[in-house]
């Protein structure tokens, strides 16, 4: 492939790349979508038969705000081809993008399971003067020692000679990925100089943000984890913070306001437990390839152990708020609102919702769980409410797990209407102005001071 | 006193307050010139003879930029009067604010003598109506269960009926405390509101700055402390991912680059160590009040044991780099740069150089300092040369601890004129442009690929 930036345009522009995406999940299908936008043919390959089907109807298979219409449109077009055959997609392509899921397993080692499958499937239909591109998260090294090895293994090609191969790591905020898909700089880190420039001219035509060329794979693929462990351990440490000042009687709220008016102070915030797609798993990417180097990275790994306690954390501070009005858990009916992982979307992944209500049903309460992106679904083993006002009712304690706006709205009065008096809230996203707490409610949020009102 | 806005201000610029400013350090000597600048007048207190004497001459103690003609027009006014006296300074002062150094023992326990010294000696002097500003650093509590009791037991006042007292801790920038006088805002935090009210009313006399009041002392002083912990944590975070992409071979530098044009990553850097008055010791207060209420603060000691151990990282990239041209650390001379804590200025409180240098000579080399703010001069156990020339002859490595201007703007060329060739650099600062490195010398920086133009 040549990588002259006009030759790529031309190209671009004339429809003569075909692209295919790997994966249709939250980042594949916006990313194939808005390419195919722009007028190239994109192959749209996924495993998973139920939603190829969906797609070629032009439906949606992730909730993102944006991207329906625009799914609609290309399939409509046919500039998006939804498919399960590897070989269609492939060896009619000369840019791959791979966009799969990478988690951690239960032992929070990198799962590339689906990385590997997939170069062991797909890798034969590669053609000569193909460009990959790895838009999934992965450790460093996992282009150069997992992914190039698989493709030379599985087809007659040689990389930099037959083929090239880049690290894009995606940066989008779930949410946001479609509506600020132009905001977010690319990293670009090709196995070579000529990868590298070749992936920055095709996103030159795709993307309007700027592009940030890295020396390597495994640079691009650092920056990506770096820049999610900063988050993980900058909201491990507020959250160390909090634990610590609600035992000497210090609002961290009141210390985070008065510390940001310093020029180098950066707040963050404690909260019920750390969720989401990638802050929960990628740090254990970038510790267990320092183990592999004999080095333990003790910030990272305590930032994580941190940020997963705190659903316990949580559970404390229920004990013992039930406890100031005489009540046992396990005689108490708790009501759990928010399964989402973060505000105003139907995104459950690594939420802490899970480990809090799995701890809490081993007390014994009555537990019910409410969330407007989930009314009446069953999520994992976990049964969502169809609605609020039979999940209030006869409540003793409600616990606040995501700060919905619609939560936020809710007016103490309609509450108390349904639940037990006085009521217990522990609020695990500071969801409430504690100067509105009223009579009858004990609240207790993390990091702040009780506030008895019964 | 009173707390009306317009009646403290009327008094203030009547010159009717009378002010004592305790320990004339680089935080009090600057607080104290400033405010009788401001035509108040002020006692400067201090146990130090030979200061005092200096002082009343006119001649500033500390070097901080701004200073020298404050202290000359205000000690000629007979604004600000020099004093070892206690009894003159106090028992004649309205306004007592406490400029105390509250270091650290080697044992990592917050030393608060000076504090406790100070108060045994000067409490039985405080006027009645008196109110006490505490602008030292120190740990949350410490102004509630140590400050408090030690002047009502050495005197026959009682807090809040007879003295206000509150915590204005300084969050000043060495180098900037005169010229950023006015930029920084102040946390106010009193032990009633009566107490917070005046200092806020009587700081807005004295600084432009916007004032934060909190809800008592020990949030002013927690403030502080976060601030503190939160730079020395993500220090400490760039350390343990640089000394890993030492091993991955990856540079830290692009990935911070890289990294930084995300929306929510803040960029901060590897180095030799941190050093100065506040980062190395202010988290231990904190460290030790969560000690006592049995909390393991994980993420912010191990953060303070990696800052620390950077000085020893320091001396393994020396000996990996004399290594390489099959030298030992002990046949070679090793010539030190940089004395200070922080470039361009002369403060060398808990500069990482004297832990490195002291492990340094353990291997036996000829070890070689120089400072150009430190000329000649001997500091605790180490001898500063009085010219680079001397420094750089015959030297084998040169080890960069302080990125003074003065040092950034050395030519390579000129340094290979004295040293031995090819010659080590182990840059602690990142002073050099990794691009610049000519022939004949092997560059090694933290968290960097090593450089060999050997």
């Amino acid at each position: 492939m040549e990588c002259n930036t006009e030759d790529i345009s031309t190209k671009f522009k004339n429809g003569e790349f075909t692209f295919t995406v790997i994966g249709l999940g939250r980042i594949g299908l916006p990313t194939a979508s808005i390419i195919a936008n722009k007028g190239a043919k994109v192959y749209g390959y996924d495993i998973n038969i139920n939603a190829i089907e969906k797609l070629k109807a032009g439906i949606s298979v992730i909730d993102e705000p944006g991207l329906d219409p625009i799914v609609k449109n290309v399939v409509s077009k046919n500039l998006l081809i939804p498919t399960n055959d590897p070989k269609e997609a492939i060896s009619n392509s000369d840019i791959i993008i791979v966009c799969l899921p990478t988690p951690v397993t239960l032992d929070k080692i990198p799962d590339y399971s689906a990385i590997i499958e997939c170069f062991n499937n797909i890798s034969k239909y590669i053609k000569k003067g193909s460009l990959i591109i790895i838009e999934s998260t992965i450790s460093p090294g996992t282009v150069e020692n997992l992914i190039i090895p698989l493709i030379e293994k599985n087809s007659n090609l040689k990389v930099i000679r037959d083929f090239g191969i880049a690290s894009c790591p995606e940066r989008a905020n779930p949410g946001e990925i479609v509506t600020k898909f132009n905001e977010i700089p690319r990293i670009i880190g090709g196995i070579d100089s000529k990868s590298t420039k070749i992936v920055a001219n095709i996103y030159k035509n795709i993307v309007d943000s700027n592009l940030i060329l890295v020396s390597n794979p495994k640079t691009a693929n650092a920056v990506k984890l770096t820049e999610n462990i900063f988050r993980d351990v900058n909201i491990a440490l507020i959250n160390e913070l909090a634990i610590l000042f609600e035992k000497l009687e210090i609002d961290i709220f009141e210390i985070i306001n008065a510390a940001k008016t310093k020029w180098n102070f950066v707040p963050h915030y404690p909260g019920a437990g750390v969720g989401g797609p990638c802050l929960p798993s990628n740090p254990y990417y970038l510790i267990q390839e320092a183990i592999k180097v004999d080095y333990v990275p003790h910030i990272i790994r305590f930032a994580r152990e941190i940020n997963d306690r705190m659903p316990h954390h949580l559970i404390e501070l229920v004990m013992k708020s039930l406890n100031i009005i005489g009540k046992s858990v396990k005689s108490s009916k708790i009501s759990v609102l928010g399964l989402s992982y973060k505000p105003n979307i139907a995104d459950y992944q690594l939420s802490p919702a899970f480990p809090f209500v799995h701890e809490l049903r081993k007390l014994g309460p009555i537990v019910q769980i409410y969330d407007p992106y989930f009314k009446g679904k069953s999520i994992n083993d976990l049964y969502i409410e169809n609605d609020l006002e039979s999940t209030l009712t006869n409540a003793d304690c409600l616990v606040f797990i995501t700060d919905h706006d619609l939560f936020k709205k809710l007016d103490f009065n309609y509450i108390l209407k349904f639940t037990n008096k006085p009521l217990i809230i522990v609020d695990g996203r500071n969801t409430f102005d504690i100067k509105s707490i009223p009579k009858n409610i004990i609240y207790r949020s993390i990091g702040r001071l009780l506030i008895n009102n019964s």
